[in-house]
């Protein structure tokens, strides 16, 4: 444990003895500041999109096969040309040191220990290049909030690109940010410098609300800036916070390299659906033309599977890893990855599919519970 | 603190620290007297309706859009020829002096500081020429418990159009008052005084039951009256306790200015509907012909954008702006109309919507969960 | 309070003051020894259609409906020719010496008193002529469980011509008993003699177990029995315990003289749906031909008022009477009907409904909650 | 009670006086040691699908039948050409011996004296012959793991047509272990050693995780397997696990004897659906072609005849009868058949079915609940 700026980091590093990622919450609230973890478990407003982000999963069913004469199931898969061992990737996610004193650096160490595929987010505890070094030449994408300041969209994109990131992911939800009332009640303000707002400011997001962080992202987004944003990096760029079939076609009108269904993990707008009750309008008008990442919710093997067979090609998870990488740095998010790959396995055998592939074609049940 | 009668009356002046509007029920239970307080807060039989009105909004979700090209949302709209800086109003809400000194006078101050429009009571603890002069030129209406005397409807009528009253809100859903089980249980007589009560009668209201109160006001009420109301008065006269396409027929029939769908915040026909869940249907029946009032159960930025996307023109708060101006008096009144309406911005630019006509346009998911 | 066979018989005799009928139970539980509370108040197995029996009544909804130019709403009614000040009847109940030492006679006094129709029940803890003199004229029908025996059928039916029964209802739903935990828990034996049965035979169901008591009874029933019955009796036959169309069609095909819609609150199939939920399309198949009678899980005037909406003629309580008639004798039992009838007309007005009629043509809404 | 390599095996044997088979998890908990009860007792990752096997047959009602001329209804059926007291049948349940020290001898001699069918796991404490000889005569199935290796496979087919099985039920949903989260963070073992392991290799199942006992086992079954194990067998072969209709359809094309459709309990795969849920769709797929067999959740003997009413030919329960098994030894296992039947006699006679031919014929509704 180190003290930065008056907070306490995590410093372990080992793996861990997971039973479920649904109870790391419990395990990482005990060592993870108030401040730190409200704003990293909390939703918007009274979080019922964040509870239905869970609850959603069980609006369908995973139908057991038993006769499909296979065994040994394989997670392996490739979207974007990226050769993965697990269509579960990291989801880009804000302030890594709030969990642990490494940051970035470890959780790109621990996913690509998992063959996994990792994103950067705008607001990294560390820098866009040493994050893509802890990676080990595993394969990044690099997240972008918009920033007002197109200097500072350039900078990063650069800095993106000569990390050798293989992707751009737009974030297009978070316009303003949700209301948060664990932050409001916590008076949460970051504590840990982000790297790439030292960087090109003054600034530094040590010491700044969050109001005010999202006060420097651009608010106006549109198929334009997606454009703008393809035509300057030349980077395959997806885009996130896609809820619905219009804004899926805006962004592949505007060049999208894919589309990615999240509701920002219950974050933002809250009222909303949640993410995994739309996922499948949304892959269906995508209709293949571009891959679909999804995430918001998964904590299960059978989240993920059921995922995939709606129309995702990659399920992303955030709080899980975080939780992870509090408790056991690189490897405690290499072991959530672990152990949800193989939760994903189990299923996959259990539902009589082989390959990523096979759950693609698997139809699920729709019974109301 | 100033006693009146026995009963302790609040004198907070301030401007308030709100979280959101579903926890000062809970700041409030705290200094208003148990009577007046089950009184503001409950609804009628088991509470089924009221508690419907809660969970009614989820039964409709925002689709979060998000490459929609907008900043900087406004809520201010124009209806009934007012301009309004936004479309949440305080509805017509009997006895304020139960949650504060002050009362109506007040709630029109804090409203008009809001920019929105303000509904007086018939059974509003100030007179409506002083409580017209707390909102200090800000637009009001008038809402009427017709009476079986005649003389009193028509005087009440034209004090309120000496005073400015912008409109009448007709109020037909209490011709016979809800059965409140707080009320019985807590003995509750009113306490302090109605004005408009004094004014025209030796009765006061002071020490009177609700029952004896309700049975001065008019049972028998149909589209004659309505007609009988607007001729006498002049005024456009809003239809208040609307739940069906039928009722908003038979008002528009008589020349109403306006419909509004509510159910009296549950505490009238309990076993009724949550008045979310018929807003749609009456306001597709009234398809533009006069402006649509709503309101029963709204504590949310996104309760507020959801109804304006099914039909209402105004949304109406009630129990909340009451328990604000107990802790606040007229800056608690204000500071709740800023907080939601500071929510509904949130959702607003969420959901890609520059203005209150944009979200007019907005369909709305219906998922069951 | 009197000690019977060791149970301790209740013997207020007074006015309630009522604040609702669901809270009766509990008062009612802390005065009625364990065995005989259990016996009244339980379901049957887990008690599924216990409880589904009260919140089938949210499955439909009531519209307020506000311009209707009503006022002072009506709840007589005429059904089989009988003149009645309510449409809420005494359901056949047994043993009510359970509850009270005067049992069926106070609550016979009781039920006249409210102006209602009185149902005794074959295991009536007074005797048929007691039980009717105890009504003074008041309307009154005679439930017949039918026995294997039929001397023992032929001399109840004499015995009730004879008091003045104005029609027999059957019962045919109890072919056996339900599978009831808490007799079973208790241990419970009928401690308080049945006078219907001491009188024809040496039994006397005292200290008999509930499954002997319904051994007696006949198991094998058909139209055939109601034919007999019919004709027997010369009075009109009403068939208790339909829950299907297809019943209605062969007790009505039988000749019955009404239709009673009932799963015996609960008592006997668990595992079936709510009473209520039934009504509808019992009621649509019966068409009008014969009266529709309905209990189970009926607590307040908005379920009267709903029951009448879909069909019922008539509608009945059982328990809450009893434990009326536990804390406060005929005056209690009364003091049940009133309230209930009460909270009917509030319903009414708000419903804007006058008459009986005027519920029966209401449509009722069906939002799932 | 005895001790067994360190683990406390129970030696009740006694008739139980059983109130519900719901109740008697908690009694069996208090004495069977806590790794075998959470062996026994849970269900894969949060339980989900064990959850909703019970609260699924709440989806479905029974209707109440009234007029139906019956009495004294007969449970007695005829399946596979055997005479059977009921249709309640013992899932084959693994490991027995970790409820009761004489294991499946027990319980097969508790079901034989209920005149139930008995189905004899692969994973029995005792052996075939051990077993066949408890059920003294009465018919019993043999279900089998099918192993990777064929040697063990004819051997224990051949045992099982030597000690005259009637049948063989394969197992085909568990390839690979559902993820049990009671036995991990029980670190359990088998402490009971399992005969039929122990006679054919040097494994013998104690002291085995139960990763290492389902590793032995084969992942890869298709029809082809199904069709190899008739030839070899000369028995009629039900496939087990079949929760679809192509699945259905698989199996019969292989030649199977039988349906059964099991999730296993909520063992395997959870995120599945309720396995009555999924029951009628596959019945209607079978269309009389074989019988059908189910199983999972069955507790009531309202389940037993929503389970018949929607195609099943025989309803298996496992839990109950282990519980029954540790309490009572054979006794304890014929209380909880007798009792269930008990149950679901009484469902038929209040349904209005004679046989168990009549409630096949019986329509449930399936109101929303």
């Amino acid at each position: 444990m180190v003290m930065t700026n008056g907070y306490e980091q995590q410093e372990n590093e080992k793996i861990l003895n997971i039973l479920n990622l649904t109870e790391l919450e419990a395990e990482a609230k005990k060592i993870i500041p108030t401040g730190g973890f409200g704003y990293i478990s909390s939703g918007s407003e009274d979080e019922w999109t964040l509870k239905a982000n869970r609850t959603a999963f069980t609006h369908r069913q995973i139908v057991p096969k038993s006769l499909s004469d296979m065994e040994d199931p394989q997670t392996n898969t490739n979207v974007f040309g990226l050769d993965l061992k697990t269509p579960i990737f990291m989801a880009p996610t804000a302030a890594q040191g709030l969990a642990h004193a490494k940051g970035e650096v470890d959780t790109a160490k621990g996913v690509a220990k998992a063959g996994g595929l990792m994103a950067q987010s705008t607001y990294s505890s560390t820098s866009i290049a040493d994050t893509a070094a802890g990676g080990e030449g595993a394969p990044q994408f690099f997240q972008l909030y918009m920033s007002k300041d197109w200097d500072f969209n350039k900078s990063l994109l650069d800095e993106a690109k000569q990390a050798g990131m293989k992707a751009i992911i737009l974030t297009v939800d978070a316009t303003v940010g949700g209301y948060r009332e664990a932050d409001i009640i916590n008076q949460f303000q970051f504590p840990i410098p982000m790297a790439n707002l030292i960087k090109f400011s003054e600034g530094d997001g040590e010491g700044k609300g969050i109001s005010e962080i999202y006060a420097a992202a651009a608010q106006k987004i549109g198929p334009a800036d997606v454009k703008r944003i393809i035509d300057y990096s030349d980077l395959p760029v997806i885009v996130k916070g896609i809820e619905s079939p219009e804004d899926a076609a805006y962004a592949i009108g505007a060049g999208a390299a894919g589309v990615y269904v999240s509701n920002h993990g219950g974050r933002q707008l809250n009222g909303g659906p949640a993410s995994f009750d739309v996922l499948e309008s949304v892959a269906k008008a995508v209709n293949g033309q571009v891959p679909v990442l999804f995430d918001s919710g998964v904590r299960r093997g059978s989240d993920v599977f059921k995922a995939i067979a709606l129309g995702a090609d990659l399920v992303g998870i955030g709080r899980p890893a975080i939780y992870g990488l509090a408790l056991g740095g690189a490897d405690g998010v290499f072991s959530v990855f672990e152990h949800l790959n193989n939760e994903l396995k189990i299923i996959m055998q259990l539902a009589g599919t082989k390959t990523v592939d096979d759950i693609k074609k698997t139809e699920l049940l729709n019974i109301h519970y």
